[in-house]
């Protein structure tokens, strides 16, 4: 039996913190992987959110200490990158600004593996994977078949649970249900479409997105799950519009745009 | 007179590869140029495939060896890629799975054309390129302008027939016409819009395409012709719908993602 | 009193050079960011010119010399970047085609800024920026947030034309309206519309666009503020059919593909 069962968020804190989210317009410095940048930076612009991918080594950390928060993702890793990520790290530890580590395809090849290990141990303020990715992170499952998971989000629920009391991060799992948890409490976010797995790049912003929803946060759990129950809904009004991942695309990014606080809440 | 006519590919051919890609659902590591990445990813995700671009020469080997097959795209080389690309066709050709060349802009300038030769010689399973690059590989024609085509398809048929008799690669040239032969036989297939020229990245994905229609094929001369015929018939459709190359865009994913193999049948 | 009012561009004009960009179809060598790179090609395709992102030191230079104008825009920047970058635009200043800047972020970070001002002294055509940017490099603001404009454009309207008089550079401001001058004259380009700016590269795909209205111009300002006028029109008549920023990103291409010479005379 699960002591700690989880909780379904309610709809009124959706609304809150999208309303935060827009009166802020916070500034986000994403390191991110080369395939995934236009769509990451339209996601956060439709949502309420100004993008900047300041990447060079020379001035990453004089950006990262404008930033209101910062997202790294380990998608297409390599030296220069890394060491800018490195340097923007710091600063959000120094300063005190939320990150966000995206580990994707944690558990496939060794050499990432470790890069993604030493990011862990950096305690990101939010570690948001699919369910591959998270069983690799606990210690229990083998990682995935490239970037995609091949588990289902629920199984992952108890390793994340662990993940979040070993390294103090708060955990995240998206899949058929998110859930969100900081190892003491565990909040689920519902809804969404399958469509939304065949356009590259819709995990990855939602990253950022969980990065922009952190900002001045009073409770980060919360604002992280708001961040998926936001997305999960537009996923699943653009999904009624479309009739594949193209129209999908385009119809996501207007939800994102056109969902108010009220949407939730009425 | 043509001792060896080229053959109109059936629809059937292209229903058996389209339901066989769609069974497999291969993993294509993508090591391609920097303008097309995330359209190349979309257009594996959308067909049915799974796309990956691991780059960094730390873990390029490492991922080849779990692909299903493998893209090289020419079209922003530099040293750092060119070594991961190195890297992971030796691991194909080591391992026997296909890859694919896209010898981009072949013939404009010189460094490249070197770059391009040192691929062909490593004997990639396909050479997928528009008119000019074939003629220009075939030893035959001056290159194109930049990216695009400036000659038609039919010109390069008997010069592609000679390159695949020379190296030993299928040679695919898209064009009005798609010519696909390998030395010996030569298919074509048909239709398609130019619309498709006013997107980039519809011929460069096309390529990543061709390496996942060759993913544990019988016989890869019609796996390469029924993959241009899909992209052909996926291109028809989306273009019926289109007001121009930003609605096109959109509705080719929907095409790619919607078209059965009982469409090419009926 | 201002000694040089600003001039409304005359819809003929933009006819005349939206017709000569569609005969000469030319060439736009794009040395951009790593955010944009499709979107920028997407918008030089749908608009009648052909694009190419030729970015190895090894080629650079090679490339350049074939095409018929450059953009450079800083982004993104590093070192090996930035060294192609500056072959290409050395090979520009040789043979006498035309070159654009995007300062991106001017004034924001301290490595940047002297990065920019070393491109700013190698003498652009044209230097296109928001507001923010060019109150910077005319020494009066304090750069932007990020890369938003955070000045509306008439307040950078005299400073302008002070850097363009400093320079000898035509400088392009854009935004509510648009600000186009050599210092003597000064043009404006009115419309578009806000939506605009929450689809990411929009601007920078601007000032490649920009470099492709100068090629063969035979009045530079002209051909600048014609293109600003192009692209306000294009926006306004995709806001009227979008439903946000993932619509409008679709239609805006469209728009460009669609627009015709007449649309500007009728």
């Amino acid at each position: 039996m699960n002591p700690m069962p989880s909780e379904v968020l309610s709809t009124i804190e959706v609304a809150r913190e999208l309303k935060r989210l827009r009166q802020i317009n916070p500034l986000i410095h994403c390191l991110t992987n080369e395939v995934v940048q236009e769509i990451t930076a339209n996601v956060l612009l439709a949502s309420g959110a100004s993008p900047a991918m300041v990447v060079a080594q020379d001035e990453v950390e004089s950006f990262a200490s404008i930033a209101s928060a910062i997202l790294v993702n380990l998608g297409t890793p390599y030296e220069s990158r890394l060491n800018a990520m490195r340097l923007a790290v710091k600063v959000a530890n120094q300063v005190g600004i939320p990150w966000v580590l995206d580990p994707v395809a944690a558990g496939v090849m060794p050499w990432r593996n470790t890069i993604i290990q030493e990011f862990v141990s950096l305690k990101p303020t939010v570690i948001r994977g699919n369910a591959s990715e998270i069983l690799y992170l606990a210690g229990v499952g083998q990682g995935g078949k490239g970037v995609d998971s091949t588990d289902s989000s629920q199984v992952a629920l108890e390793p994340a649970i662990q993940l979040a009391q070993k390294t103090g991060c708060i955990v995240a799992v998206t899949g058929k249900v998110d859930y969100i948890t900081d190892g003491k409490r565990t909040l689920e976010a519902h809804g969404g479409h399958p469509l939304i797995t065949k356009v590259v790049g819709t995990g990855c912003s939602l990253s950022a997105l969980i990065a922009a929803f952190l900002v001045k946060s009073p409770d980060p759990l919360i604002s992280v799950a708001s961040c998926c129950a936001f997305v999960n809904k537009a996923s699943e009004l653009a999904t009624e519009q479309s009739a594949g991942p193209g129209s999908f695309h385009t119809h996501y990014l207007d939800m994102l745009y056109r969902l108010t606080p009220e949407d939730f809440t009425l």
